[in-house]
C-alpha cells in the first residue's frame, strides 16, 4: 500500500491578536486532527495581497484553500464536507444521520455565522464608529434568537447530529467568534456544548498548530 | 416500477411584497423544476408562530423544510446538495467538477449572502434608524469586494462550476436579494450571469409557483 499523500492547507503567517484562534484554517486542521491525518501548511502573507494566481485556488483571496492529491477545494464548508466523506468519524455515511449532520453544517455557516459575524464586526472592526452601538443593538435580537434555537436543539444531546461530526466543528468555531462577549454563556446547553468541543484533544492540537505557524511579533 | 413519492416543501401562505420572490423555498422549487420532479407544498402561516412541533423539522422555525419519503432535511444548502446528488443535471457526480460546484454552493451561502443580507437589512428592515446609513456605508465595500470576485471568476464562463448546478441556483437567488439596488449591475459578467439564470424556464416556473401559493391580499 502506498502512503497517502499529505493534504495541504493554506493559512496566514501572521494575523492580529483578535483574529488568532479564529482564522478558518483552524476548522480544517481540527477535522484533520480528529482523523489523525497528517497535513502540510502553506503560509501566506496576510499583510500584503496574495499572488494573482492564488485567486484560481481561492476566488475570495482568503484562507484556507485545500489540496489533496490532484483535487483542489475552497470554502471551509466544502472542505469539511469533503473530509467528512472520507471518514465516518466526521460524517455518517448515509441516510437521515448524514443529512442531519449536513443540515447542521449549513446551519452553522448560513443561519448562525452571519449574525454572529455582525456582532463581532460592530465590536471590533467598527467599534469607533458613532453608528456602531445602534447597529449592534438592532441585530442583537436576531443573533440571540438563532443561538437560542441551537441551544434548544442541543437539549439532551452531546452533538448536533447525534454523533460528533463536521457540523460541530463548524458550529463551535462559529460560536467562538463571540468569545469577547458573554452572549454564548447565556445559553447553558450551548455553552456546555462549546466547552465539550473545545476540550477535545484534536481541537487543542489544531489550535496549537495554528498559533505555532504565526511569525513571532518583532521585539 | 413504482412511482416516486412526491417530495414536500414548506413555504409561506403570505409574505410582504418586499419578500416575494426571495423566500428561500424558491431555491428548492427551482432545483425541482430543473429536473422535472413534481412536488407538493405545505403552506405555513408567516404571520403567527408555527406549531411547536415544526421546530423538530426546521430548528430555526423558517422555510423551507423538505421531506422526501422517509427523509427530512432542513437548510436550503443541504436540500440543494441532496437534490444535486440525485441528478447530474444539478451536480456533477464526482471528481473536481463536483467539488467546484459544492465550493461555489458554500460560497453563495457563506461568503456572499451574509454581506448581501446586511445591505438589504439596512435598506429595508432598519431603513428608519438613524444609524442605518452609516452601518450600510461601513459594509458596502465588503459587499462589492465579494461581488467583484464572483464577477471575475465568471469571466468567460456561463456558470460558476462549468455546467449549470445548484451553486448557480444559490448564487443567483442570493444576488437577487439586492434587486432593489443597482449594485449587481455594476459588474457586467455578474449581471449577465444573473439574467442568464433567471431566463431559465425552470426559474420562471418556480417563481410563478411561489407567487401562486400566496393568499391574495384582503380587498
Amino acid at each position: 500500500m502506498t502512503e497517502q499523500p499529505r493534504p495541504v492547507v493554506t493559512a496566514f503567517e501572521w494575523v492580529p491578536e483578535f483574529a488568532r484562534g479564529l482564522v478558518r484554517d483552524l476548522r480544517v486542521r481540527w477535522a484533520l486532527e480528529e482523523i489523525g491525518r497528517p497535513y502540510d501548511t502553506e503560509l501566506l502573507n496576510a499583510r500584503a495581497p496574495r499572488p494573482e494566481e492564488y485567486l484560481a485556488r481561492q476566488p475570495f483571496d482568503q484562507v484556507p484553500a485545500f489540496t489533496d492529491g490532484d483535487l483542489q477545494i475552497f470554502e471551509t464548508g466544502a472542505i469539511l464536507l469533503y473530509l467528512g466523506e472520507q471518514d465516518e468519524r466526521l460524517l455518517p455515511a448515509g441516510g437521515q444521520a448524514r443529512w442531519d449532520a449536513i443540515a447542521w453544517l449549513f446551519s452553522a455557516l448560513n443561519s448562525v455565522e452571519p449574525v454572529v459575524q455582525r456582532i463581532t464586526s460592530y465590536d471590533i472592526f467598527f467599534k469607533d464608529q458613532p453608528w456602531s452601538p445602534g447597529a449592534r443593538e438592532g441585530v442583537l435580537g436576531w443573533c440571540t434568537q438563532k443561538l437560542k434555537r441551537v441551544n434548544d436543539a442541543l437539549e439532551g444531546k452531546d452533538w448536533l447530529a447525534g454523533q460528533f461530526s463536521v457540523a460541530d466543528i463548524a458550529m463551535i468555531t462559529v460560536l467562538n467568534i463571540l468569545r469577547h462577549t458573554d452572549i454564548v454563556g447565556q445559553y447553558p446547553a450551548l455553552a456546555a456544548y462549546k466547552a465539550r468541543g473545545e476540550a477535545r484533544p484534536a481541537y487543542q492540537r489544531a489550535l496549537d498548530a495554528q498559533y505555532a505557524d504565526f511569525t513571532p511579533e518583532p521585539a
